[in-house]
């Protein structure tokens, strides 16, 4: 009996507890917010979907608890007014008509997670876009632009839902396998979607009138300077090689120190001017060794061949290859010292997305106007944002990550800064609904 | 016609030249020297034993061909005047008796490759043992001491044959895999030894009056240098050890440069500082890193955790103590700069073992005698010598290794240095056969 009483007790205390700073939030700041309350209970709903042995997260793309969330998801939307369907790609799509034939405004995130991830990571973005709507219907404003609300699939494995609205997937992508067990067409079929008619997903640049997301940082920045809001200047650019390092294998008892060719000590110095150089200007690019291999790998021989990866991220594309050409000049001096070659072979570029600065603009008046620390900052990592900037001005908003931890069970953001949050993206909606920008102004 | 003509023709011609090489080489320095001709016609012969598709050596321990070669030889000790007969563990065993009843003086190498080695690396030893012990017969000389020539089992294995004279192999180690497909105790068994009788393979402290091995240099000084002989100082002591690097996994997009804890960058770090120690000092010493590996492993992953092997090798272990110390240190600096942490796992010990400075005197005699041009050196990689090291005073004889290739099928020793070095092994062995020494001395 004890039991059950203080389960009914306790949960009242807490939500009175919440009322009353959401009482106390609003002497400070007027003007539309979320329930937080609300919100928080859904992204704990949320938890349910798919939790990993170790309390995290596997709910990996096109899984089943990947499609029993979405349909969890679509209930709520259409509680909140909205028009939902599956898209080809397999993205969930909830429309709100506005007063105007305007293009939509464009709220989304994500909702699959890497293996044994967290809850938070993209997470955030779609349940605060959810509530963002459920709040204007609750309020009974009727926006000038059409919303929609776009749960994208497969971020994690490609970004493949909303790239499709870019027109960059096509039919000889459906065969690769994702995180999952099924290959992408499959997995979009198993969520509803048409792969077969997957290029009949891609949007027209201007179709779109701006889109908005929020995410969890994924860095410490927020958390360490204590900020409720990241204003995201853009996704920053990344490009990766293939570092090759050829030297000549030998016996490491009878090869005397000066004699070697030794590719994994030229390997090493490299990763080592790797951090030098990238430090070496002020600016927030990194570079990273992050994958290393040395041939033939026995204690007692000098390796004559080291593979290793290479990756540097800056919003500057041009600053990329300042760095890359300044690696390449230090790898040409190292193998000179060391009797190697270096050879490099990109593999992989995703070009840098500026934010409309215009949109940064509205954010940050729009913490302002709910009194809320921010800062502006670069992503580091990517998200869907960048398949749309192609079409349309995009923002980005960000709340703190607890230690700056994500793609693990431990990635914690705070309930009051995912209030927040939602506070900033449903006002920043609404300043973005009396603009009439393009993408081409 | 003509190419059955020129095949007749070639060898004759080959054989009048290597005649009138030994001629002209007799005119230089008068006493006894084995038949370069003969000899080197036997290690052709060898290569027939195991040859690889790539035209190096297949004949690795225990296999049929190593037991083929094995028949092959005992033929030719027979043939020698030398009573033959295989031991518990394997060696073939050559025994000439003498005119005192004396402990033997005991010449010996082994036939086993490495996978894909070549035709050298311990061959030249045993075959020109074999040659000396021809030329004795031929020249009707009979030695003071009996003369022992060995062929050791499983040498690149782990030296088994060799080391079970000194004790150090028992009844568990029978049970190991081989670099065949047979294990140590069934390939014993299977070349005619008792693998169950191993530890009556043992022989006593002075039980052996002295050691002889020539081998191939298996490094490139003496062939750098024009010499034909190099004097063994010692085999190089051993330390291996595993080094686990801790640090922190993280974003490599969204944690700044100076936000890292990247446990590759401060392996790299250390791969760099172990070449600086090593050659801090004047010596021969060598210092290795051969193995990485750093984990998770992904290029847009800051990796948490990195391994790498730590080898040294120096003919004074205390000189390995000392330079592991100043490793240490580095680690402890490169862990505070880095955030990570350092921790290493001695795994591997070989002692060094130091020729017999008496026996390195006659050689060198033996050396200046034939108007052979000679430096002393130490062997960086391991031998059965070092074996014998704890029983009996040992000594080593390099031939040149063309380009210092080893363990591969491009392996290759001139067959004029293969003959030279045979000539010293021969005229040691009867300057040794004058001397009354033993290990206490």
């Amino acid at each position: 009996m004890r039991t059950q009483s203080s389960h009914g007790f306790l949960p009242k205390l807490f939500a009175l507890c919440i009322v009353t700073a959401s009482l106390l939030g609003a002497t400070h700041s007027n003007g539309p917010r979320v329930n937080g309350e609300r919100l928080n209970a859904t992204m704990e709903k949320m938890k349910s979907f798919g939790r990993s042995e170790s309390g995290g997260s596997g709910r990996v793309a096109y899984s089943p608890a990947n499609r029993d969330a979405l349909n969890y998801l679509a209930s709520l939307m259409q509680d909140a007014g909205l028009q939902t369907h599956v898209d080809f790609a397999g993205n969930l799509v909830g429309r709100l008509n506005g007063k105007h034939a305007l293009p939509p405004l464009m709220l989304g995130s994500h909702i699959d997670t890497v293996p044994n991830g967290g809850h938070y990571d993209g997470i955030v973005g779609v349940m605060a876009a959810i509530e963002v709507a459920q709040s204007l219907h609750d309020m009974g404003l009727v926006p000038d632009h059409p919303v929609e609300v776009v749960v994208w699939s497969n971020e994690e494995g490609g970004k493949t839902g909303s790239r499709s609205l870019n027109g960059s997937v096509d039919e000889s992508e459906m065969a690769l396998p994702s995180l999952g067990s099924k290959s992408l067409g499959d997995g979009m079929v198993f969520l509803g979607g048409d792969a077969a008619r997957i290029l009949e997903n891609r949007r027209d640049v201007g179709s779109i009138a701006a889109y908005l997301e929020l995410h969890v940082e994924q860095g410490a920045l927020l958390d360490q300077r204590d900020l409720s809001i990241g204003v995201v200047d853009g996704i920053v650019g990344i490009r990766r090689w293939n570092v090759q390092v050829d030297g000549f294998a030998n016996h490491a008892g009878t090869t005397p120190m000066d004699q070697r060719q030794d590719a994994l000590l030229a390997a090493a110095a490299f990763v080592v001017a790797v951090r030098e150089e990238a430090i070496a200007r002020p600016g927030r690019q990194v570079a990273t060794v992050g994958r290393i291999h040395a041939e033939p790998g026995a204690p007692n021989v000098i390796p004559g061949n080291s593979t290793l990866s290479l990756e540097i991220r800056d919003l500057d594309m041009d600053s990329i290859g300042e760095l890359f050409a300044r690696l390449q000049k230090r790898a040409n001096t190292i193998g000179s010292d060391t009797g190697t070659h270096f050879s490099f072979e990109q593999f992989y570029e995703s070009p840098a997305a500026l934010t409309d600065t215009r949109i940064s603009a509205l954010i940050a008046a729009s913490a302002d106007s709910l009194q809320l620390k921010y800062e502006h900052l670069p992503s580091g990592a990517g998200h869907d944002a960048q398949s749309i900037a192609p079409l349309a001005p995009i923002g980005m908003i960000f709340v703190p990550s607890r230690d700056g931890v994500s793609h693990a069970p431990a990635e914690f953001t705070d309930p009051v800064d995912i209030g927040n949050g939602a506070d900033v993206l449903l006002r920043t909606l609404l300043k973005l609904d009396k603009q009439r920008w393009s993408i081409s102004d």
